[in-house]
C-alpha cells in the first residue's frame, strides 16, 4: 500500500502533530500533501485571532459537476491530560490497537477518507473535504468560516458525510442522522442580605430560586419523536457562597442546560424559562447561550446509502441515532442532507485514546463504498 | 464618686483589657478587685482547653439567705476588626460618648451593676454575679460550666437579670423576657455524575434537593404566640460547585436555619425536616446543630419589677420582647425566672462601638432600683 492508500500510516503522521485546539502544529500540511498527491485541488486559509484563533481551515475538491459528496472533519484534538501509557503525540501500536490523541476523534477518520479517495481515483461527480482546526474549541472560526468561504464561491455539496466517531460498541453499529440542540442558561436572583434573626429586614433570594427550579425540573418538554428522545432539562449548578450560618444571603445563582429535539428552537426555550423564572421572582436575570439548534436529516437516500455500505463491509445494520452531544453537523445541516459516521467512541477524549487497526481499514473500505455509491 | 461607684471609670478599665473571646487579658482581675472592695466573696476558675478555652469564669456573692438576685454577664468581646476611629482597647471619650470594644456588649453593663452594688452597700437577701469569658464564642466552657459549679454547691438564684444590650433606640425601651431557639441543618444529597447529553446514565441530585427546599420554604411552622413572633425557616446556603456546563453534578448541598418559638423543640424540628427531605430523596443526609432551645419567662413579678425600675429612672415603659438572636439566658432560664436588660444595641459588634455616658449612669441607677426592689 502507498502511504496515501494506507490509513494507518496517515493516521500516525497526523497524530504526530500536537494539534490541540486551536493549534495546527503541521496537521493541515500533512492533509494538504496527501490530497494534492491524489489529484485534489486544495485551498487553505486561516480565520480568527487569539485566544480562539487563528484557526487553520482547508477545503479540497476533485472532479467537477455531478453529485457533490463532501466529507467533513477536523484536525484538532482535545488536550491529552497527564497519565498516558505512551506519548499521546507519538502514535504507538500495541497489539491490535493504535494509540494516540485523535486516533478515533478524528484523525483516523480523516486518514480513512483520504485513503478511500486514493483507492477510487476515477469517479463521476465531485468529492470534497471540509476540514477545520476548530471543532473541539468554540467552533467560531472553523466550519462556520468554511461555509462562508464556500458560499462566496457558490460551492454547495449535495450530500455531506461527517466523520465523527459515531460507532458505539463495534464499528458500524450506529450512524447519526441528527443531533439535539443545546442551550445553557444562568439564572441569577438578587436579594437583600441580613441577619437570620431579623428576616423581615432581609429578602432571601433562595426560596424564589428553588421554587422556579422546582417547576423547571418538573417540566415535560415533549414525549420525544420518531427519531429523537424527549428533550431534557438538567439543573447543572447551584451557588450562593454564604459561609455564615446566621446570615440571609444577598444573591443566589443556578445554571441549567436543555438538550432539545427538533420540536423546539433554542430561543423559544429561553423565553419559556424566563417566563417561569419571572413568575417566581421578577427581579431575576436569565442569561442564555444557545450552543446549537436541533437538526435532523430524515431517514432517506443518504442514510440508506451509508447503511448499505456499512452492511456490505461489516455485516451490521447501523442504528439511526440522534443521541449524544453536538458536532459541526449542526452547521453543515443547513446546506444539504448530513449523516455522521466514523470510528468507535469508547476512548474519545480519554486517556490512552486508541483505534483498532482493523477498524481503520474497515472504515476506509466503507468510505470507498460510499464514494462509489454517491459518485457512480 | 469612688472608682467603684463610678461606672464610667470601671468600663474604661475593662475596655483596656483586650479580652477577645476566649482571651481574658486581665478583665476578670479588674472585676474581682472591684467586687472584693465592696464586700463580695469572689470565686474564679478556668474551664476547657484550646482552641475554645481555657475560659475564665467568676462567681461572686454578697449577703446570705433571703431573695437571691443574680446578675449574669460576660467579660469577653467580639474581635474589633480594622477601621476604628480610635484604638478599640483604649476607652476614649468624644463628646457624650465613650468608645471602645465592649462598651455596650457588655463591659458597660457589668460596670454598671458593680457600681449599683457599690451604691447599695446594705440590703437584705443575696446578690451575686455570674460572669463568664465565653459568651461570644462557642459558650461551651462559660455559663454552662458556671451553672455546674453552682449546682455542685447548691447555689440556685431566685431571679436572674442578664445585662445584655436589649435597649433599641433609647435606654429602657425594651427588655427581653425570652428568646427564640435556633437550629442549623446541613442537607447533603448524593448523586451520580455524568454528561448532560446522557442523563439516563447519571442521577442529578439537584431536582430532589430543590423539591425538598421548596417544600421547606413554604412551611408555616406556627402563627406566633402572645409573646413570640412566628417561627421562621431560612435557607441560608446552596452549594454544588460544578464548573462544567455539560456535566450533571455528583452531589448538592444546602443549609437552613430555623429560629423557633416555645411551641417547638429543636429535635422535633430536625425530625420534621428529615422527614420532608427523605420523602424527596431518601439518600440525603441531614446534619443538625441545635444552638439553643426557645425559652420564655412569662410576664410576671420579675418583668414588672424591672419595668418599674426602668420607668422610675427613664420615664419609659419597656416593650417585653422575645426578638433577636440568642444569649446565655437560654441556659440560665433553666434555673429560675430570667429577664434581660442592658444598654442600647445599635453599635454592638460594629466599628466604633460606643455607649452614651448618660446611659451608663442611668443604667447604674436602674440596677440600683432593681437591687433595692429584689432585696428589700
Amino acid at each position: 500500500m502507498s502511504t496515501t492508500t494506507d490509513p494507518i500510516a496517515l493516521t500516525q503522521r497526523l497524530i504526530a502533530c500536537p494539534s490541540v485546539t486551536p493549534a495546527d502544529a503541521g496537521a493541515m500540511a500533512v492533509i494538504e500533501a496527501a490530497l494534492t498527491g491524489i489529484g485534489f485541488t486544495v485551498h487553505r486559509f486561516a480565520a480568527g485571532e487569539a485566544p480562539d484563533g487563528p484557526v487553520e481551515n482547508l477545503f479540497a475538491t476533485r472532479g467537477e459537476g455531478g453529485t457533490h459528496l463532501a466529507f467533513a472533519g477536523h484536525s484538532d484534538v482535545v488536550p491529552p491530560g497527564p497519565g498516558w501509557t505512551s506519548d499521546p503525540f507519538t502514535a504507538t501500536i500495541r497489539g491490535d490497537l493504535l494509540y494516540g490523541r485523535g486516533a478515533v476523534d478524528m484523525k483516523g477518520a480523516v486518514a480513512a477518507f483520504i485513503a478511500a479517495a486514493a483507492r477510487v481515483p476515477d469517479h463521476d461527480g465531485t468529492i470534497s473535504l471540509i476540514i477545520t482546526g476548530d471543532e473541539e474549541g468554540p467552533a467560531t472560526f472553523g466550519t462556520v468560516a468554511l461555509m462562508d468561504w464556500m458560499a462566496e464561491r457558490g460551492i454547495r455539496p449535495d450530500l455531506i458525510l461527517v466523520g465523527e466517531p459515531t460507532s458505539s460498541a463495534r464499528l458500524g453499529d450506529m450512524i447519526k442522522i441528527g443531533r439535539r440542540g443545546s442551550v445553557n442558561m444562568w439564572i441569577e436572583v438578587p436579594g437583600t442580605q441580613g441577619h437570620v434573626a431579623y428576616p423581615h429586614l432581609a429578602q432571601n433570594p433562595i426560596p424564589p430560586l428553588v421554587a422556579a427550579l422546582n417547576e423547571l425540573a418538573a417540566l415535560t418538554l415533549d414525549e420525544g419523536t420518531d427519531w429523537f428522545q424527549p428533550s431534557n432539562l438538567q439543573i447543572t449548578d447551584l451557588h450562593v457562597g454564604n459561609g455564615a450560618t446566621n446570615v440571609i444571603p444577598g444573591g443566589a445563582r443556578a445554571r441549567i442546560n436543555i438538550r432539545f429535539n427538533d420540536l423546539h428552537r433554542g430561543e423559544a426555550l429561553v423565553a419559556r424559562v424566563r417566563e417561569i423564572v419571572a413568575r417566581h421572582t421578577p427581579d431575576a436575570t436569565v442569561t442564555a447561550k444557545i450552543s446549537g439548534e436541533a437538526f435532523l436529516t430524515p431517514p432517506g437516500a443518504l442514510s440508506e446509502m451509508v447503511s448499505a455500505a456499512i452492511h456490505r463491509i461489516t455485516g451490521l445494520t447501523p442504528e439511526l441515532s440522534t443521541s449524544g452531544g453536538t458536532s459541526d453537523a449542526r452547521f453543515l445541516s443547513k446546506l444539504c442532507p448530513v449523516v455522521e459516521f466514523g470510528l468507535t467512541n469508547a476512548t474519545m477524549h480519554k486517556l490512552d485514546e486508541a483505534v483498532a487497526l482493523a477498524d481503520l481499514e474497515a472504515l476506509t473500505e466503507i468510505y470507498v463504498e460510499i464514494i462509489r455509491s454517491a459518485c457512480a
